[in-house]
C-alpha cells in the first residue's frame, strides 16, 4: 500500500556526500537510499554506524554498487575528478544522474557528460547547483520574472568562504580548477539563470590576488579574485570570490534592474538572535555553506527525487553546467595570462590580436 | 534489520495537526504515523488523499484510534476544548502525548493532566511549548546561561498576529480563553524558562484595548493587551500580544540581563531577499506562526519521538504548562477586572482588598 | 545691513549647558549668544576659554544675567530643582524662555511656571524635550498624521541608558524625581503627542527591579522600570526604562495602528560602518543621549529662536510638560505604593479603595 | 574681541554651490562668507534674498570678486570646466582655494593647478572630496588603521545615482567626463586613501552597458559601469557606478582585509524610522548625495576655514586629485577601446601591444 519511493545510490561519503546521504535516508520521503559507495575506510566506519542499521548497503566499489538489484538513480558527491567517469558510467547504466557540481573543471569533459545524458533522453541528469533550490534565490527570480525590477541589467555575486588557516586551500587548489571555477561557478550559473540561459559572452576578464596564500600561485591560483563578463545582450556580470572572510560564509548576490533592485544574503543571517554587548549590538553568521544552504540541498533532492519517480521535467538543462565551467575556465585563463578574452555574438572565441 | 521507529497517532487534522501529521510522516525518520483521528468530513477527504496512500489509518473515532494496534504515542492537535480530555485518555491508555498548547484554558483542568501523568511516570507526556525547540531561542538561551549577558532581569515578549478582517478572532475568542492565555501562553513559557521554571509571581496587571475588533469585548477579550508580571527573585516580565499587525506575524522576546541584551527576531525575516525599490527598501516577514516556526515544530516532533524510544528525559516538566496558563489566567483576570493581583512569596494569591 | 539676531543667554553650563551654549554660539545663526550663567568655578573656567573670546558675558549670578542689556530669551540648563524658579523670574523679566525638562519634578511647582507663562502671552515659553525636534520622530509623526498606519492605538517607548558602574545613578536618584518622571518623561510626551495631546489618562501602573543598584531603593528609585498608561479613547501605551543598557543609550519608540506600525530608532545606529570580524558582524551604537539627538538640540534651539523674533507659534503648548509630569509622578507612585492608579473621564483621581 | 574669521568667497551658485554657500554662512563658525560670484541670473536672485541680507556682496565677475578686500579663500563651485582655471586665478591671487571636485576632467589641466599650487606653498589649497571628511568613513579609515582588519587587500566602492527619467544625464555626460570619472572619482580617491596613497596602479579595465539611456553613447558613456584597477602592492580595487538606482542614492564601500572587512553604508539609513506595511517593513534611503554626506560638506568647510586660519595641515594632499582623475580617465578609455590597460611598477604605461 506504500507510495513507490525511488531506489537511490550516494557515491561518495565526504564532508558533502555524507551530508548528501542524511538527506536521501531522513528529508527525501519519497527516496529510499538503498546503497553507498567510498573508497575511504573511515567513511566507510561512518556509514556502518550511521547508514547500515536503516538497511543501506554499502560498497568500496564504485561499479559493484551500480549493478545494486533495482537500483533506479545516483548521487554523485566524489572529488571533483571522478565526478564526470562516474556520472557517465551511471548514464551508460541507465540510472538517472544528480551530480555535484562541477560536471569536471575542464570544458571537455564537463560536455562528455552533456554527450552521454543526451543519447539517454528517458533519463534524468541533473548537475547539483544547489543555489537554484534555494528559496531566496527563487523568490528572487520570481519577482524579477514578475517585472519588480524591470529588465535585470546588471548582476554582482560573491562566493565568499571563511578564513582557513590550516593551509586546506592550497592543497584543495591544485584540483578545483581556480577560484573562479571552484567558487564563483555557483555565481557564474546564477548569473545565466537570472540574465538569461541564452546570453552569450562577449568579454571575459579577471584580476585576482594572494592576500594571505601566497603558495596559491603555485597551482595558479589567487585567495581573492574579481571578474567581469560582458554579454551581448548588453547584459553586465561581475563577480568576486574569497577564501578570507573572518566573519563566516558570505555569499551573496545582487540583480540591478532598470527599475530595482533584488538582493540576497546581503546582511547574512546566522540564526534571529542579536546580542547586546558593551561593544555594540552583534550578531553571527553561518561560518560554512552548509549553514547558508542545507535547505537547498534537501530541496534538491526531494525534486530531484520527484522529477525522476514522475517523469518530469527537471528545473534547468544539464547544459547550463558546461556554460558556466566554460566562463569560469575563461576568467581563471584571464587572471593568468592578464589578458581580457573576448568572442564574437555566435559565441566563438576571438583572437586578442585582433582586437 | 531497519530501525525501530516510534508508532505514533496524530488527534485532530486542522490547520495545525494536518501540519504535524505531515512532519511526522515525511521529517520525522524515527516515528512512523500510523493512525490519524479527525471527525471533519473536510479533514478526512484530505487524509485520504495525503495519508493513506503511505499506509496510515483513518479513524473518526478518538476511543477506536486509541485501540490501533501497537500504538505507542500520540500527538494531540485536535481543539484546545479537547485537549485535556483526549490526552488523560492517551495516558490511561499507556500512550506517551505531546499536547498542543495550551493543555486546557483553565487551571484546574491544565492540572488534572499533570496528575494523570504523574500516576504514569514511565510515559512520555509534554506539552507543546514550539518556541522551546526553536534553534533561535535555544541559542539565546544558550548564550545566556553561559553567563554572556550577566543576571536576567527584565524579559520582554510578544506574539503579534497578523491582521485578519474576516471577524476570525472574534468567533474564535469564545474558546480561546482570552489573547493573554492564547497568544502569550508562548512568552510567558518562554518568560519562566529564561527567568528561571521555580520563579514566584510576585504581582500580575494587565490591559488591553479593542482597536480593530469591538466585538471581542462579548468574550471578554481584547485584540490588544499589555501586561506585567513581577516574580519574588527580583525579576520582572512584560508582554504584548496583538491581533492587528499589518506586516505578518511578529513574535520577539528580548532578555535583558545586568551585562548585555539579547533579542531573537527583533528584525523578522521572511526571506534573505531585500528588495530596492521607488519607495526604499523593503523585506517581507512571515504571515504566520507557521512561517516563523515551522523548523521548531519538525525538531519537537524528532525529539519528542527520540525520548519516547529512548526512554530519555524531555526538555520541560509538563507541569510547566499549568504554570503558565495560571500567570494567562491571572492576566486575563485583570484585564477584565481592572485590578492588579498580587501573590505571597510561596505563590498563593493575596486579597486585592488587604494591599 | 546684518539680519536681526535675537539675544539670548544660557544658565546653567554643565554637560548639557555647555552644549546649549556651543550650540547657540556656533549653530544657531539668528542667535546670538551674549551671556552665560553659572555657579560653578569649573563651568566658569571652561566659558572663559570657550565663549568668552567670542564676546560672550560670563555671570555668576543668575539674577545679574537677567539685566543684562538688551537681553531677549534665557535657555535654562541648570539642575532640575532650579528650573521652575530661573523661569518664573525670566518670564517676570519679560524674557522668552527655553527650559530644560522637566519643568520640575513637582506637578504643582510644574504648573507655577505655566501659571506664570499665562500671564505674558506674548512671551515664548518653551520645555525642552528635545525628541519632538528630532527628524526621525517628526518624520515618524507626519506618516502617522498622514494615515500611513490608520488609528494610532498602542504605543511603547523606552528610555534606556548605558550601564555606568561607577555610582552615579544613585546619588542622582535623589534629586532626579525617579526613573519614570526622569527617564520616561521623554517617552510619556511622546506618547502625548502621538496619541493626541487631550488623551485623558484613565489608569497608570508600574513595577521595577534594582538589578544593578540596590542603593537606588533608599531614593525610593529602581534601575528597570515598566509602566502602562491606559487613556478613556481606547489607546494606551507603555513604557520601559533602563540604566543597564551594556551597549549603549538605546532609545526607542513603537506606534502600532490599526493598520501599520512605525517603529523609531528599533535598530539603533551608531555609524554606517559595520565589522565583519571572526566574531560576526557587529556595529556600535550611541553611547549616551548626545550621540542619539544631538541634532535635535540644534533644531530646537533654531527653532525656538525663530519662534521668539517671528512672534511664531512655538510647535507644542508649555502646559504638555506638565501633563507629562502628572503621568511621570503617577507612575512613580504606583512603583512604591505597588497599587494602580485610576483617573476618571474627565482626569480626576479615583480612590484605589473604590475600584 | 571677536575671533578672527577666515574672510571667504563662493564661486558658484547651482545645486552644489548654494550649499557651500549656505554652509560657510550659517554652520561655518570661523569663516565669513564676503562675497559670491555667479554669471546665472537665476542664481542672482537667490543670492539677494538669501545671501545680500547677511552682508554678502554678489559678483557677476569671477575677477572682480577675486579683488573684494581683504579677501582670503575662495571655494570653488562652479561647472567643473571652469574649475582649473578659476582655481589657478585665485591661487595666483593669493588665495586659499577650496575646489569642487574634479579639478578638470582632463588629467594635464588638472596637474597644472596642482603646479599652480605648489608655486605658492603658503596657501592652502584642496580638492572637495567630500567623503574624506565623512564620519563614517574616517571611523573606517581608523578602525583599519588601527589593524582591525589585519591588511587591507581588497576594496569595492559604488556610486549609485537615483533613476532620473529627466533625460538630465545624457546633456550632463557631455561635460562630465564620462561615469567612471564623474561617478567613481570619489570611490578611486578613497581606494587611494585606504590602499595607500603612494599605491602605483599595474592595469585597469572596464565595462559598460547603457540599460536607461541609449543616448549616453553619444557622448562615450554608459549608465552603468564596472572597473577593476590593480596595483603593484598586490591590491585590488573594484567600482560600479549606476544612474538607475530607484530607491535612490546608495554610495557604499567595503575593505576586505585579511582578518576582517569593514562596510560602509551597506545598509544605507534615510532616517532611524521603520515602516511595518501590509507589503512588509520597508525603510526609505536618502534620494540624492546631499542627504547622505550633507554633515561631510560641513566638516570640510569647517577644517579647511581651520586649516586657513591656523595654517596647519591639509588632511590630504592636491596631487591625489590628479592620481584619481588619471585612474577615472584610464577606466573611461578601457571602456570605450575594449582593452584592459597596463602600467610597469614605476607607472609609465605599458603598450598595450606588447602585452
Amino acid at each position: 500500500m506504500a507510495t513507490r519511493k525511488l531506489k537511490i545510490a550516494c557515491a561518495g561519503l565526504g564532508r558533502m556526500g555524507a551530508r548528501h546521504a542524511m538527506n536521501l535516508l531522513t528529508r527525501t520521503p519519497r527516496a529510499e537510499l538503498v546503497a553507498v559507495f567510498s573508497p575511504e575506510p573511515k567513511e566507510i566506519d561512518w556509514a556502518r554506524r550511521e547508514l547500515e542499521p536503516s538497511g543501506v548497503k554499502i560498497y568500496t566499489d564504485y561499479d559493484e554498487m551500480l549493478s545494486h538489484p533495482s537500483l533506479e538513480a545516483v548521487l554523485i558527491a566524489t572529488v571533483t575528478t571522478a565526478h564526470a567517469e562516474e556520472a557517465i558510467k551511471a548514464i551508460e547504466a541507465d540510472k538517472h544522474v544528480l551530480c555535484e557540481k562541477p560536471l569536471s573543471t575542464s570544458v571537455e569533459i564537463s560536455q562528455s557528460v552533456v554527450d552521454a545524458a543526451n543519447r539517454k533522453p528517458h533519463l534524468k541528469v541533473m548537475c547539483g547547483f544547489s543555489r537554484r533550490f534555494d528559496s531566496s534565490y527563487r523568490e528572487a527570480y520570481e519577482r524579477m520574472e514578475s517585472g519588480a525590477i524591470g529588465r535585470p541589467s546588471v548582476f554582482r555575486s560573491q562566493t565568499c568562504d571563511r578564513l582557513d588557516k590550516s593551509g586546506f586551500f592550497v592543497a584543495y587548489a591544485e584540483f578545483s580548477g581556480g577560484i573562479f571555477v571552484d567558487c564563483n561557478i555557483h555565481d557564474i550559473d546564477l548569473a545565466l539563470w537570472f540574465l538569461g540561459q541564452d546570453s552569450v559572452v562577449k568579454s571575459v576578464v579577471a584580476m585576482g590576488i594572494c592576500a594571505v596564500e601566497p603558495d596559491l600561485r603555485k597551482h595558479k591560483d589567487v585567495d581573492n579574485g574579481v571578474g567581469i563578463v560582458e554579454f551581448w545582450n548588453g547584459k553586465i556580470a561581475y563577480f568576486y570570490s574569497s577564501r578570507m572572510m573572518a566573519a563566516g560564509q558570505h555569499d551573496m548576490t545582487e540583480i540591478v534592474g532598470t527599475n530595482g533592485k533584488l538582493a540576497v544574503n546581503a546582511n547574512p543571517v546566522g540564526s534571529l538572535v542579536e546580542m547586546y554587548e558593551p561593544t555594540g549590538v552583534r550578531r553571527e553568521i553561518p561560518s560554512d555553506y552548509w549553514g547558508r544552504f542545507q535547505n537547498a540541498f534537501v530541496t534538491e533532492a526531494n525534486e530531484f527525487t520527484a522529477a525522476c519517480l514522475d517523469n518530469a521535467k527537471l528545473p534547468f538543462k544539464l547544459s547550463g553546467a558546461v556554460q558556466a565551467v566554460q566562463i569560469g575556465c575563461a576568467l581563471q585563463e584571464s587572471l593568468n595570462t592578464g589578458k581580457k578574452i573576448s568572442y564574437d555574438e555566435t559565441g566563438r572565441r576571438v583572437e586578442t590580436a585582433k582586437l
